[in-house]
């Protein structure tokens, strides 16, 4: 019983981070090109990034959560 | 049969991080683009890209919701 | 049996949860280049965009219905 | 036995809310698209997509129903 | 042996949610997007796509008549 | 013995629905581009479109039968 | 034993309805495409799409031929 | 023993028939592209188009005479 | 033991149809291509797609040969 | 059930390591792309690539330490 | 224990077959390609295909004697 | 029990090997395009170059780490 | 336990095979590519594709011998 | 015990052929092309190709040695 719920939190923890890896990837690489075309909209496009980055890790996270209490179970 | 339950609630956290890294990846880089071309409308697009992420995240946020309860069980 | 159910329960929230993040990607990023190129329409797209959220959301949420019913099972 | 009708359950209800957030995605997203390319039609294409999404979730809901049957089974 | 023909249902009646979205989803969109190119052509276009679509979904509704005899078995 | 037939027979069902949404989806989905870019052309286009979809649909509806043959077995 | 079989025999007759499905696609599609453009050669053309069907279809048809006679079995 | 040859014939026929479906889909909708663009050439693109389609089809061709050695095995 | 000598045979077979039908696919759909943009080089096209065809097939051939030898075991 | 949780050590490991290279990687060749155009903002890309990467292996990081959790445990 | 020797041998044939079948059929591809670009280089385009299809078949031959080596296991 | 952390050793340094291919290939070919675009650029794309590969391999060289760890477990 | 080492030796051939069709695949095609476009590079271009295949090769032909390594165990 | 641990040394060195073969491939072919498009800059290019197959190499490498360490286990 205990091993599958050890298991499940490799996975979950696994798959959390290729969700989040994609997800940044694709939103902090858009920002470099678009600072590069705009460079004076430099400090927005960091701040809305900030914040875009925040939304996409918030579910991630908590799926880091439940991983540790799976471990913890 | 708990070890199932906990191995189920990894996988639907891990499967939520996927698809809300992915989801809000899309709309989070492509209003980054859009500002940068429309630097007057940011206020305006960042408004909608949050009501977006708002939308985008409700199913992974109850999947996130069943994991728990899976845990709990 | 129930740790399949439960097992279910994961498998169907997690699949609703990329259901919903690709589905809703598309179209909120889409509604946000369109509404760069057209800020005057903004207020149509975004009305149009619930619409549409509302619909794609229909099938994944009632996914998540039988999530929770197979958990109260 | 049971116990993979229930996870069968899950299976077709997650699968369900895949294909209607693939299928309607594409749908919205191009009417989105296309009104912003001609706003003048936005009426027309909005009733055009209600048919369109009403004929995509036809499928998805009636395997929703199944797996509602094989709930209660 | 009856626990696996439900779970064949539940596969059957997924899969069959799957082929109808993505095979509408490509017919209906496009269709949007020719009415929005070429407006006095709309009701041709929308007779043909309800043509297209019965032909698409002719299968996965049998598909689903499979699904539901696998359930009254 | 049995059940593995009926699981079979919910595979070959889904994979058909796969098969003729696909197919069909890129015929149909180009004849509505082909007829909005020559409407003169529709009837033709329409009547050659049938006679596709008919080739199309021959393998997946046979699989069709086998599903049912599956089911009677 | 012969569970296996019926089960090789979903596989099979899924599998060719897929093969089929993609292939006739690729082919009518291209067909569709190259009628609109030359409206004159559409004889022609069919012509050859009918050879060309005939060509695809051998090999799923005969696939479907296993799948009756892992049935018969 | 007996069982999984009769499945290992069903995959055999099966991968086969997706073989040849994709490998002739590819071909002949290049053919007919080819014609439609240089219709003088078409007698030429024919026959090099069958000497291609036996020469995709021969493999193919021999995994169904495997799948039918596995069947009267 | 010799079943699963008999499924691997099944998979070789299926395996090697698969990859002779893509790799002769993108080679002879490319010589078509190429003799309609250049009519006068057909003979030497021709030629050498027979030398990488016999190149190409030349793996999938020995797979077969395993296949058979599978078989025969 | 030690066993299960050292291979879910490895899975998370595994998954993490792809995850942050896919992520790092679309980041760090669109810096130097930008840097390549625009070589005086060299300094301000790198200093948001920094940021960025941090943002990206926040997670596949915690899934490391999870993997290390799971090996003393 | 030889029975998963038997079924690797097929495993391996088959993959190596996939493996010749892609790599060779992207360099042939390319080079009639680049013969109907520029005749004259047609000697020197074959001779270096020659290598490098020579190059590419090193490894998947090598599985297909380490195919035969697990056969006369 | 071992036999199993042994597997997951395999698994995560196999991945690990796979995310760092993609990822530094992603970023050393891009410096290779840029360097050739803007050679006067080349040292200081280069030193970025291995700030970025450093960045990309910290997480697939601590997945080795894990694989040792589980090796000598 | 041998059976397992067999079917590992015969996986690493084929992934290996995989991997040199590939990475060998993208190298000599655009070595070909560019040899027709610059021709009195050819000399050049072909030393520097040797000992890219050369580079290629290296873990592919490590992988073979692992997998002869595991045929005498 | 050891079965698995053999098994997984033929994952590990497949995986890692994989790798090095797509990541090594994409710098390659980049470096063959930029080449062809400035000759004189082809010592640098291939220096840095150098350091860069070095880095990618390095990942793949050590997983072989797990592999090896797996096999004297």
């Amino acid at each position: 019983m205990t091993g599958l719920a050890l298991l499940g939190a490799g996975i979950a923890a696994g798959l959390a981070a290729i969700g989040t890896g994609v997800g940044n990837g694709m939103v902090i690489s858009k920002m470099l090109e678009s600072m590069a075309r705009q460079p004076e909209l430099s400090g927005q496009l960091r701040t809305n990034m900030f914040i875009g980055v925040g939304l996409i890790e918030a579910v991630p996270i908590i799926a880091i959560v439940i991983a540790f209490m799976l471990l913890v179970k």
